[in-house]
């Protein structure tokens, strides 16, 4: 069926082991090579951030497999320390350098799979050349840096607050460091939209990290400890750095060989993982992907795409139908006690794309309430408002946040509307979850929006209109002591109903409680009554969390 | 648009109360009268028995709203212990009976919605109506429970392993007192298939229950203990015993008013929630539900659909356009340190109603096992064979269960192939999950069996050529300490490709691993060598929980 009889792959780790093992599983008889430039391959990339925090203990567990493991089970041709050059694809071969022992050589394929992955990426700044300036991507990465964490080291600077950069800080923070973490960006995790990252904020800085946002690295200066220039004039004395500001496709061998590359600067390929050249395929990081909820061109560099753009490479290759549907960009981060996770697009993202979206915010408990030990998760909902399908999620909390951004994940996938989230039968018991779980609550609500009951004012809405409106807060006296929002009259909801009569029925009326459940309560019978009443998006929660985010950047 | 002015409900909890709060946020005007035959309302019936075992430290914690609460609120009309007698349909009226005066009255309606539940099941067995003989539904069945546990109260007896029997049970253990659970299925927690059970078993018997399955109750003798007559001939003392045995649809109201009533004795509605009658509406467990899966009327009393009811038939009333899709059975218990759940339909079930299934058992981490305190999940995911759909799934574990089941029951809900899962985008990070979650794994497993890649044998029918076959285990020496199947030999994968030439190619062979990963690469490996080879589905973890469920029976 395939006459592919030699199978060449550059990389060994996630992509490329995983299009390794599937070719074999698939095809016995097959030569199997894979060409990996560092000295380890199938190594837990993910987890070098915890073996620098060391909650995972022992550095030989990130050490997945061996090349002799490889072999052994695999009958693979594993040749770590192995850079390829080049590929001459006229006679299907490529160069091969030996970095142990220096020698070159050429090697033909019948097929070959590109899995070279991303590198982190070092902007061209006076003096980050600087010995004690690293990154944290490969095993030797990690080994510098544990290396480097002598005992005159006492602070440490992680540049960019994204996915690794937050792991970093943390892990920097479980070793007993000081930390600074800086973001150009005025928000850490940017695949969030501001106001859902502010508790992540919160808890670094409650965490003892030093929180530069909308703060930029100019230079590095050597001396007995780094000092480090920063855009606003500050400068910060640190023992070392940490560069997590993002990773770029290694696009190099690809690029040179003549194979089309992608706007982003990510391999192109089309939905069997082939490139421009029908031979060759390119798998994870180093390839550009579409995005399944507004089909454009992104790059998206996650392990789960990476393993299964691996096994498609390996499937279409040895003749079995198989085809990459795109990714969502689902991610998750954990921020000591918090977990942030998000899927599909955010808010900046639509209204860069000017795709039209209602959003939601609800606060609700990852367990009943009654049961000890419930937690709140704030979740952030973007869906259509003509046809009601979902286009992203977003959501933060201490427990059962990956639950929650998974089974959305799942129903963007699917193709689901807010009608489909509100029917959801979720298992229940009172350790779990709800009988109507945030989930049930975020479609019933968004159901109510698109019906017309319910009637929102979003934060940033709001704080135009105040002064403008009535705006009443329904909570209870007793839990306006954390504060409440400037100029709010407080009528609880349990009095609501009696002293409706005090309000004035010419001028709009605003009401929220904490969350938004007794704000919709509260608007559905003042909007019954005849007032122009609109409740507060998520309530005083969400005002909270968008209000810190106008002010977190230093 | 709406002409009910008057809706009366009877049932306060769950159903009911969502009925009601519903249908004020939709209509300000309408006069709406609640009747609950018991003491409370709303309250937390799914919590009772986490507070008869001390987590749930305070009783008020249980009591949700009170009647004043939902009047203030909603401007509810709220009426305990008022028992509603009869409904005269003709003249759009009910009796209701006042439990505390003695008065009875008549109440008119617009719309009526029963909400009455369900009740505990009592077999007539002599001497079931002892006193000391409990069941645990409402808040004073606890109240009359905790009452009766006085100091002299040593041992109790739980008869029936169901969902709030296993709860009860384990709250028995969690105050001190020794506990015995008899089951007349030779399992526990029938929503699951008997082998996925066997977990659940060994930890209630590592937790010091004395378990009691295929075991039935013949009656109960009075004396200083109770003595408990058993089929087998067995006698137990016991101090006190609570009836979990099920429950039935409180039909009586419905059926006495000639409503129809459907096959299984729950009250028979559209989707709208409407009884035979239109201006009678029926929600919650009283009611009969089509199964999504196989379009079936069956009984299946949870809360979250008993909630997603009353909000239907709120709407319907008032002239909303609302339908209940029907329910997939979604359900969770906890049980000590594990956690079961499962989904649509079981394996008995399919067999029951000849609906061709395959099955896949995949037993993974519930995160990256190099990431401290990963724990197994054990899954089982039944699949159609032509079309790849989704037709259920079951899970047991210590942690990830729910979230597992919650991302199977919206793929189920959505209509998901095996396809579907092996590309969902879940979220990755090691202290959540693998780059390919076990979910993603069991779809790939499932697309290697549907397209011959995989070939399984189920343990039930390897028990059957046991002696026939060349049972080959794969996994390396130092696993198989703790047990392997009689007379398998051990080729440790690692060294597969230079013993095969050990194996007779004139005889089938079969081989396994742990849990199945590596039998399926020994598979694939044997296979294309020419062997007749099959590898074990799930492995020696699945063949352990299948033994097991063949000999728990008393």
């Amino acid at each position: 069926m395939s006459t592919v009889q030699k199978l060449l792959i550059v990389g060994g780790v996630a992509g490329g082991a995983s299009a390794a093992a599937r070719g074999r599983r698939l095809n016995e008889a097959a030569q199997i090579i894979v060409f990996e430039r560092g000295p380890y391959v199938s190594f837990a990339n993910c987890g070098l951030p915890y073996h620098l925090g060391g909650e995972i203990a022992e550095r030989e567990s990130l050490l997945l497999h061996t090349p002799e493991s490889l072999t052994a089970r695999f009958g693979l041709d594993v040749r770590v320390n192995s850079e390829v050059l080049s590929i001459d694809r006229q006679a299907k071969t490529i160069r091969v350098h030996n970095r142990q022992t220096g020698e070159t050589y050429d090697e033909s394929y019948d097929a070959l799979i590109l899995a070279p992955g991303a590198a982190p990426i070092r902007p061209p700044l006076p003096g980050l050349d600087n010995p004690r300036v690293f990154t944290l991507r490969t095993v030797p990465d990690l080994d510098r840096l544990m290396n480097a964490m002598t005992s005159t080291v006492k602070h440490v600077t992680v540049v960019g607050a994204g996915f690794i950069g937050l792991e970093t800080v943390e892990a920097l923070r479980h070793r007993g460091l000081a930390a600074s973490l800086i973001e150009r960006a005025p928000q850490v995790l940017t695949p969030l939209d501001a106001e859902m990252t502010t508790p992540l904020a919160a808890t670094l800085q409650a965490h003892g990290v030093e929180l530069l946002l909308g703060e930029s690295l100019l230079s590095v200066v050597d001396g007995e400890q780094l000092t480090l220039q920063l855009e606003s004039g500050h400068q910060l004395s640190t023992d070392l750095v940490v560069l997590a500001i993002g990773v770029k496709p290694e696009n190099q061998l690809a690029r040179e060989a003549g194979l089309e590359i992608g706007t982003t600067g990510g391999v192109l390929v089309n939905s069997h993982q082939q490139t421009s050249d029908t031979s060759i395929y390119a798998v994870g990081d180093a390839v550009e992907v579409l995005h399944t909820v507004n089909g454009k061109s992104v790059l998206l560099p996650l392990a789960g795409p990476a393993n299964r753009q691996g096994r498609i490479a390996a499937d279409t290759i040895f003749g079995r139908a198989a085809s990459y549907r795109g990714s969502q960009g689902t991610a998750i981060c954990k921020v000591f006690d918090l977990t942030a996770a998000s899927t599909g697009l955010n808010e900046r993202s639509l209204q860069a794309a000017e795709i039209p979206y209602q959003k939601l915010y609800l606060h609700g408990n990852d367990h009943a309430s009654y049961y000890p030990g419930a937690t709140m998760i704030s979740l952030k909902v973007l869906f259509d408002p003509a046809s009601g399908k979902l286009l992203g999620a977003q959501a933060v909390g201490e427990k059962g946040v990956d639950k929650r951004i998974d089974v959305l994940a799942v129903a963007l996938q699917a193709g689901m509307t807010i009608d489909d989230l509100a029917e959801m039968e979720l298992s229940y018991a009172p350790p779990y979850g709800a009988a109507k779980d945030p989930l049930n609550l975020v479609g019933m609500a968004a159901q109510n929006l698109q019906s017309g009951l319910l009637a929102l004012i979003n934060p940033e809405q709001l704080a135009n209109e105040l002064g403008h409106v009535q705006l009443i807060d329904v909570r209870e006296p007793e839990e306006i002591a954390s504060g409440q929002i400037a100029g709010a009259r407080n009528i609880p909801l349990s009095q609501l109903r009696e002293l409706s009569q005090l309000l004035d029925t010419s001028k709009p009326v605003v009401v929220y409680c904490m969350v938004g459940l007794r704000g919709y309560i509260a608007q559905r019978h003042l909007s019954q009554l005849g007032f122009q009443v609109r409740s507060l998006n998520g309530g005083y929660k969400t005002w909270q969390m968008w209000n810190m985010s106008q002010h977190q950047r230093v």
